[in-house]
């Protein structure tokens, strides 16, 4: 959950952008199915308020695929099989095209043997977790997606940036209320939310980043300085030592365990940063789940107490009347169903990297 | 992790410990088998200096066998069941008990499919989730466990306890150096931590517990006056929502897809308070899993990796010389072998406790 403030100049349409980050995606040599694939899951970003991961992304994919880093039309393969799981190597592409229909594979595993786990090393960035996890929902699967990102949060007592915000999705289907969507960064604050502090040029809560010396900070610009994000629970005082193991299981998931790059040897997803030398790994990884809730009891069952669960959470006793309780993944269904109605609202920086983005490639904007 | 600080008056060997705790099951009607198992999980824990959940909790089990809440030998059986999937009816057995045969059944499917998943219904506190997840290490398999349990967590925005401090284990097998082992309690701070605090009469940090208008406190008595605690990230300015969303997860799995009791109807583990009326479910709830490393990719290219990862994050730049940089899991390792060599310390009132037990069931302590 990101950037819900809003600094719009202008409103776009979502088939606006989508048109235009499809074309774009075609122009770097990517098929017509897979930009489809790839704008959908880049406008879902913008659609659910996630801003960071959207439309604002476009030109980092793109620089990518210039500084030859991402391949838009990989020859991705499965190169390790069981009953219930998998390893792809995703040859370079975007994670935004192979996490999809990784959760696929995922989810045909699980229709026969209950449940199925993919991971996927040699790819790039793959947008939101929620995308991927979300998937399993029409399925009546639970759906799970994680990825590890480039080094910005540093373990509990070091100063070095060793982690990424490796966020962490797990999706739930429910039967009449909206599905419980748990979708986090595993450090503090995600790296989006300290840009918007950036822009506005206000301090950070205290708990969100650490200087180059590892003393608790307030200045948004600290990264920029040698400083680092803290994990979630902030210093070891707090609880700083959940988030670094959190943020260190999706590391191990998404890399150890496909082969790819962990820890510091993240490839950057800047392309202005070079990945560095002698890299255990390939790419960044990624790994997705999907279970059959009725490989556990029936359906229904199931449906009938996540509606009552989240009924009962919804109503619990609240601190101040007019702050109701909020479900996991409430907040984004809502901004979905206002920008439905009411568009996308884009910043002057997104919307004039965009511009400059379209003047280059001499697609219309 | 919770509670290494060393309150202790008298040490004791691993052994003497374990032979009272197996002889107080067994006099509660617990078969050999069972009693060695469960007193083999509750000395985990004080081996790894997790001392709430060791021979601390043994007079509580005994009570809830008193009130009929739990049986001693129960005949736990599979509900449902797919190649990668089961559930288990724990006919109010301890999870100290049915949890890690549980996992062995997690293991076996892992062994004929790549993975195995099982979620437990109607079964009392399982002890520490390590215990159950570290059983898949010696199949080098990934272990995970997790359990819900009594409501003392307030939701963001909430000022009533309706999650417990459900805890997420994560084992992770390795070469030469130890296991990654992630175990968590999904609050910011354990209950252990609280009660510590409390004999001391200490101010807790902020971040831990809200008193019973939600408003942050440092008082450690605060959950006996109507507050609650924290979940993991703290209130909402720092990001309380991502442990309410981690609680919320652990709660689902462990509840919603094994039909057990969820959110405010987990049946309290204190004997003197009564489950609540109408319950959803049956009993409190686990869910475990077990991961075949080499569903994925070779073990030896995996544990090659994870002895890298080890090495390069603990030698991670330090914030202080004199602090190293740990990795998850290790400080309960180093306790243990502390423990092995010196006894495990007991305090004063844990001391008491064993005492009043042993007079009561006329065992010798």
């Amino acid at each position: 959950m990101e950037s819900k403030i809003d600094f719009s100049l202008m409103t776009y349409t979502k088939q606006q952008l989508f048109n235009f980050t499809k074309s774009v995606f075609i122009h770097c040599g990517m098929n017509n199915v897979d930009a489809n694939l790839a704008a959908d899951v880049l406008l879902a970003a913008d659609m659910r308020g996630i801003d960071s991961h959207g439309v604002a992304r476009l030109s980092g994919y793109v620089r990518l695929w210039e500084a030859k880093r991402a391949n838009m039309n990989p020859n991705w393969k499965i190169i390790h099989e069981t009953p219930s799981t998998a390893t792809i190597d995703a040859d370079k592409g975007l994670g935004l095209t192979v996490a999809p229909k990784a959760m696929e594979i995922a989810i045909a595993k699980a229709k026969q043997v209950g449940t199925g786990w993919v991971a996927i090393q040699n790819s790039n960035h793959f947008g939101i977790a929620a995308y991927h996890a979300m998937i399993a929902l029409k399925h009546d699967m639970i759906g799970i997606a994680m990825t590890n990102a480039s080094p910005l949060v540093a373990p509990t007592f070091s100063t070095e940036k060793m982690l990424g915000t490796n966020p962490m999705c797990y999706a739930f289907p429910s039967g009449n209320q909206l599905p419980v969507v748990v979708d986090m960064a595993t450090s503090s604050a995600a790296n989006g939310k300290l840009e918007i502090a950036q822009r506005l040029n206000k301090p950070v809560p205290k708990g969100w980043v650490q200087d180059k010396n590892g003393i608790d900070s307030t200045d948004p610009n600290e990264l920029k300085k040698g400083g680092a994000l803290l994990p979630l629970g902030s210093s070891h005082d707090a609880a700083g030592h959940k988030g670094y193991g959190l943020g260190s299981v999706v590391d191990i998931f998404s890399a150890v365990l496909s082969g790819a790059n962990y820890g510091p040897w993240v490839p950057p997803f800047v392309s202005f940063l070079d990945p560095l030398k002698d890299q255990p790994g390939k790419g960044i990884g990624h790994f997705v789940g999907a279970m059959r809730v009725d490989a556990f009891r029936p359906i229904d069952d199931f449906k009938n107490n996540m509606d009552n669960w989240i009924t009962r959470f919804k109503n619990s006793k609240r601190i101040n009347e007019n702050q109701p309780v909020i479900i996991p993944g409430e907040p984004e269904f809502e901004i979905q169903k206002q920008r439905e109605q009411n568009g996308i609202p884009l910043n002057e920086k997104v919307i004039e990297d965009l511009k400059s983005l379209a003047d280059k490639l001499k697609i219309e904007f």
